[in-house]
């Protein structure tokens, strides 16, 4: 049997609202493949987080060719696995699982996802002074992009001081001395005077958490803000600062880019990333969330 | 999300060759239905047939909408499902399973299968006295169907005459008294002489055991032949049978048919057997086991 049959899922807590079966599924119908897009979601099936590992073997048995990880299995998972790409290893998180050969093989494409839609749509802003807010996995995902991407330097800000300092010691350890600090929040009006940009990596502004993360007197227009969250789209910090004339960079691009960076993991075909941004702003219009 | 995606499988032993795959997904192609159905070989696996209920739990949990069940499971299938439909507990096996709000429930589909394929092909076929060849698996599903189209009296003729007379009693109890005997090898010239019709339900004639499964001189052109085997479409019996000018029913359709049924059960669609009979002609020719 020709492999241009693909089967791959969702494993998580809470994910019914996830937009991944829509994207995955209407790139691979563009390109003539059979593909399914399953949800397993670990409050569903009344499981703890641990339940993963044996949901990934049950997965490779039952012949899925691959799955993303989300919240709260993408450290959890990491033991069941026989191998992890370099971003994935450095990271300490994994958010898709490649099945090949029977062995599973861990990767991240938070982190590539993040970095490709940065590069696409802040093409040459500024990296030397970079502010990140949240230290969250969502935050350790993009602080790794973006040092990645050649930032000089990443402060950490987090509400849990002592959090964004774990990570910012991490991200020293893998990207050399001083290329990272930790900060709590009283630190981000002197911190954002003196930065290129800010990458927002909390949950403020989606629709179950309105509002702005920081008060909108720090935002000033020589800074470029870049959003995490995606649902909505154009979140309240994304107007205000788009309002004062920053470069803006939503949250959408690093959805599309993550889900595309795993469909060529899984397919080894190359999605066509321009018409799966399309694609986002309208499941994200349709979901009643956008603005 | 719509339910008009659908995610099935086979469960069994040394399935490689199965064509379910092929005339599934070429149905639900025509219906425009987002269709996966996974080969899951136990074989493969390293795992003994105790193993399906692990498979059946693991499979309705990330998201499978069914299952069918083949040899060597069909039977210990029974004690991990839900409820059974009345077909599948009268046979006492499972060659479909459906997942419907968390529950598993076991259908046959080998004998609405065979029911469908006789009375398409073998249209006003005399039914008073049939002799069936074979007490096995498939053999208890086509005696099943048999009595349900409303044969006078089954003969079951098997080389172990003990499994013929056991299959005959347990038809007996769910049919009726002296609706089916047990018989060996060496009645089956006297069966055959005043007998309407033959089911030939053995393995002799498929690519690995080529041959005629009886003498050709037990033939006669009085007789109606239908077989199960349907790689090939053309068994040496068949082949015979036609010289002699008796009516005749391949294999193929029972295959078709079980498998038209079971898309029925986990789409709630109706196939179009007819496309589906074209498939498998095709199929079984592409496999190159047709004659």
């Amino acid at each position: 049997m020709p492999q241009d049959s693909y089967l791959v899922g969702l494993i998580g807590s809470g994910i019914g609202p996830s937009l991944s079966p829509a994207l995955h599924e209407r790139e691979a119908d563009r390109q003539g493949l059979r593909y399914v897009y399953r949800l397993i979601d670990i409050e569903v099936l009344g499981v703890g987080p641990e339940a993963v590992g044996d949901l990934v073997r049950a997965a490779r048995d039952l012949g899925f060719d691959g799955l993303n990880i989300t919240h709260p299995c993408k450290q959890l998972v990491i033991p069941h696995l026989d191998a992890l790409a370099p971003g994935a290893e450095a990271l300490g998180a994994v958010n898709t699982v490649v099945f090949q050969d029977g062995r599973a093989v861990g990767h991240n494409t938070d982190v590539t996802g993040f970095a490709a839609s940065f590069a696409r749509g802040l093409t040459d802003a500024p990296l030397e002074r970079v502010v990140q807010l949240g230290a969250g996995g969502a935050g350790a995902a993009v602080a790794h992009a973006l040092l990645t991407l050649g930032a000089g330097h990443v402060t950490v800000v987090d509400a849990l001081p002592d959090r964004a300092g774990g990570l910012a010691a991490s991200l020293n350890r893998h990207f050399g001395a001083d290329r990272a600090a930790g900060a709590g929040l009283d630190a981000l009006p002197s911190l954002l005077t003196g930065a290129d940009g800010i990458v927002h990596a909390t949950p403020t502004g989606m629709a179950a958490h309105p509002g702005l993360p920081f008060p909108a007197e720090l935002l000033h227009p020589g800074l470029w803000v870049a959003e995490v969250v995606y649902r909505p789209l154009e979140t309240e910090l994304l107007r205000t600062a788009r309002a004062l004339g920053c470069a803006t960079l939503d949250g959408g691009g690093m959805a599309v880019f993550q889900a595309a960076d795993a469909f060529r993991l899984f397919t080894g075909r190359e999605p066509d990333s321009t018409r799966m941004l399309a694609d986002i702003a309208e499941l994200a219009g349709a979901a009643g969330v956008r603005n």
